[in-house]
């Protein structure tokens, strides 16, 4: 059984069913029923209004939001293992036309106002080196820490006495929720958070993450980079289907629920060899090679993070028989 | 009825299916079954070794293509009305991070050796003057004339001379084989083109298109650029099962046949108005106002090509009574 | 002697001078008092409050403008001929980060009110396309005739109603004010000018251009991203004292005069043969490559334009025998 | 008296001089008499076949040799502390459309063969982190340490085995040699450098540094991007004039030497105090905020570096009683 990434898990039945079900003549690129139809789902789930854009990747929605926030000579703060600097191979510095990267420290990948405001400090205040312009958190971070919206406010706050944009790369934003049970709103526009990249991939859609933009003055721009960037789709209807599926019925909460409960299940089963706290979907285990290697010839699947480290991450679909004999095998090492 | 265009049209069900077929647990990205499936295949259909991209847009393979085949400082010789230059939104520029597109004149969207020889000649061999590093052609063309192999070929020799990469825009590239009953080999590879954009979504895929190099040494820098342009989809499996079950017994072929005796079937109706020849899924048709009115309240939809001149498009689907309802209602006017 | 190019002049003993007076230990950069004077001393001679940034070639102050007032995801309306077109080897693209400039025709490369409206009419209002930000105009155009203030106003009107930036290349803005004797204000900012590219070294100068800001609020973005291309020089006042040096007693209209006079000899001696009206320092000529040669051979060096056409260049220092005697030898042909 | 910066400092009479000489009527750009020495000029003195261009500002060198070297998707390997990482305005990041700069650690601002592969070692080898393309070293360094020849040549051999180009930024490099008395050769493509940006502006030069290819392969791409960026100045003539002069019976190595010898009466002055050895001419010491005032006050000028320390950079001018006078009050603290 693999726990390598949510993102080798399968698509959701009911997406599937969904893109079966837009499978009919209509109109090219977002001229469609359902593409038209985001804005005001996003805007409701929200509580306020907002404009909502299908991308294919987090990379996408995460640039594509970056580059309306940063110009090309003013750089973006974010922690050292943001998946923004570590995993999207330079595309921030694409998309943007090469803003720079300003690496901050943190526990479990978290931002702080105090490190965002001593790495504001740092920077003089001249033409010579690169100013800031925005700051981009993850929700939950790359290490499955969970931002709470009192913390995310803090952040905002900051951001906005520095004259800063705030980014949210929320490719697992789901799993966050489920875990504090927070609201939407409280931990994005509430917080001061200018744009979302609101994940679905991970969560059991097929291929659709979404751009949600609380300042909705930056839509024309962001509509016009993301055709620029050959990521206006021209069946976008099978994009925006697969969303509005994960949002019936609050379907992208019920999976994150049951993903972030496996992450629970595994996490017992190894409670003194866990690096970090499991709050979300992701679980950091201290284990030795010979373990790693003992858990794998059992058909286990999972990433080695470093020495002695790895990483098991659950989806939306583990769960009863295998779940419990990984949590098994994990306890007996 | 639509025929606006080929991008409205539904997916073929056979691609739906595969898509379902695919909705298994695999390895993220394009490390799966499916995807490590692509080379060979392309590489079997086309009688040489090539490397397999997919993509989801025409424009990311397009683009692509040409930011590995023109370095930044260097120019794209293309047709004055090429998607490229005319319905990308520049993203040419930002993929090749700011290369020129010189463009051409020619009949029907075609380019010529003598055009592009001209155009080369008129470049001053000096730096203050962007000297062109590659040719792009579209076939079928932009008004769905199709290039024969010996015109590539011709084509392929100049820019051979000169120094220049060829690159083909075969959005529709299905349409314009199934019209002259040329190999896919003679028409690309043997023709000297170095990198192809292999069309699916208007021929029936959902949104799977394929960059397939014949130089295939670029190949790690494509995957590169895929990945850095947001263009690596995390469940890359959808795509790539897309594009199987497209070159499945033919099937993009088989499509393509039936989107090309649909236009054949509204070009025998209309011959008198025919603005070019229909040569593959397009029709442009000399057509007034009151004429283009008179169709639209019988139910069918078209694009306004300019004054005086509609655009219909056919797609893999159109056949039966709806189709000659259209065809006898042009006929009437 | 040669009339290749204004670029090929010497530099004026003033400009000389100037320099070596500026030698003394100074602040770096363009915190020494010769660039703190030059806000003052350009808003003093364009009648308005403007901000003033030293540039050592005509392409940076071109671009640095351009880049300023277009994103990289629209594009500049310019005359076909324009030098950031022809001569400045896609420098557009590189500072603008992908921007696409879109070629007007016009006589004489001068553009109007008309052939601006006609070029926006014909972009489609969707994403596939790139909509304008900017007009860039000549003046004196790339064929040396000069815009009148009323042309420039009736093009500044428009822009200002398509929500167009206006950007003016004056590489030989001193000699079309020369040539017109109208004033640098009515010309320029009274005319709707955003920005102007000041021109120096084609009329006496060493190495210095200038940035002529019109909307103030632009000028921390241009030290930014004159920074960023590499053109803060550190010894900058080496720069701010050339301008300043043509600047004192008008030295560089009276250059520009004495350039256009020498100019007017020419045309004199060759009033049927020219290309396009002498109105300011550059004259182009049908000439046969027999002639072209003949002229050569007593010793003239020039421009071969194109089949028949030679083009001649005027500079501040041509004047008396030499000049003469060119004159009497075009007369003779 | 200033200590703040050599861009402070003026120029050597004998580059004015050299200015003055070059005014007159030549060809523009670099067509010139002067710039075609340059090739000859700089294989003499590296005794090697090499191509050299002449640009404005070390940022335009750096950053006209990075590009070259590195491809917008891939990283250069470089120290924090690094001019073009931390004075150049993110100018790496234009230039090269976007690659990244990865940050090194190392006493003094000094990479070695060790931090280089432990940087490589720590990027995996996927698509999805960006790959390093060249290692860029500064010589002197940013903090005055000089890179022996052994150390370059461990460097360079590191590089060769793991595939990276490498490139030296030499704003102070006549200082390192100064220092070390080894050779040009030696230092740079005897010891595996690739690029070498030669710095003349801190040490006498008035706006011309120098862009020296040992790969002559790569001159055509450096002058047409350099051309592109607008550093191809209309008169190049005056840029080529001062390298001559500077090249002129070593006067690179005599200002260099002189401005050494500057910084060693204030380190034998400060010996207590060094915050770094004192191999070139920046000295740094550790002064409390009350002791800089101090200085200040008996007109000194200089630049805090940080809380307790300051930076004093000689020139090729400074000597004599002021000079003293400066090594007495250091030294009375």
């Amino acid at each position: 059984m693999r726990f390598f990434s949510d993102n080798a898990a399968p698509a959701h039945p009911k997406v599937i069913e969904a893109i079966a079900a837009a499978n009919r003549l209509d109109t090219a690129y977002d001229g469609d029923e359902w593409s038209k139809r985001l804005d005001g789902a996003f805007s409701d789930l929200f509580g306020t209004e907002v404009r909502a854009f299908w991308a294919t990747t987090g990379t996408a929605a995460n640039c594509l939001a970056l580059a309306a926030l940063c110009p090309p000579y003013r750089a973006i703060l974010c922690h050292r293992d943001a998946h923004i600097e570590v995993d999207e191979a330079g595309a921030p510095g694409f998309f943007t036309g090469g803003a720079k990267l300003v690496l901050l420290d943190g526990e479990g990948a978290k931002l702080t106002p105090a490190t965002i405001a001593d790495a504001c400090d740092a920077i003089r205040k001249d033409v010579h080196q690169v100013q800031p312009a925005a700051v981009s958190i993850t929700n939950a971070t790359e290490y499955g820490l969970v931002y709470r919206a009192a913390e995310v406010a803090a952040i905002g706050k900051l951001a906005k006495e520095r004259g800063l944009a705030l980014h949210m790369d929320g490719a697992r934003l789901a799993n966050a929720l489920a875990s504090t049970g927070e609201s939407l709103a409280d931990v994005t526009w509430r917080a001061g958070v200018d744009a979302l990249s609101f994940g679905f991939v991970k969560n059991g859609g097929l291929n659709a993450e979404c751009v949600v933009l609380f300042r909705t003055e930056l839509a024309d721009e962001i509509a016009v980079r993301r055709k620029r960037a050959g990521h206006l789709l021209s069946k976008g209807r099978f994009l925006a289907a697969q969303i509005l599926a994960m949002l019936d019925d609050d379907l992208w909460l019920e999976n994150a629920r049951a993903a972030n409960a496996a992450a629970q299940t595994l996490a017992i089963a190894a409670t003194h060899r866990l690096v970090h706290p499991v709050e979300a979907n992701e679980v950091f285990l201290q284990v030795t090679a010979d373990e790693a290697a003992h858990l794998r010839r059992q058909g286990f699947d999972f990433y080695d993070w470093g020495p002695g480290e790895i990483r098991l991450v659950t989806s939306w679909e583990q769960k009863g028989e295998a779940l419990e004999r990984l949590a098994a095998a994990i306890a007996a090492l």
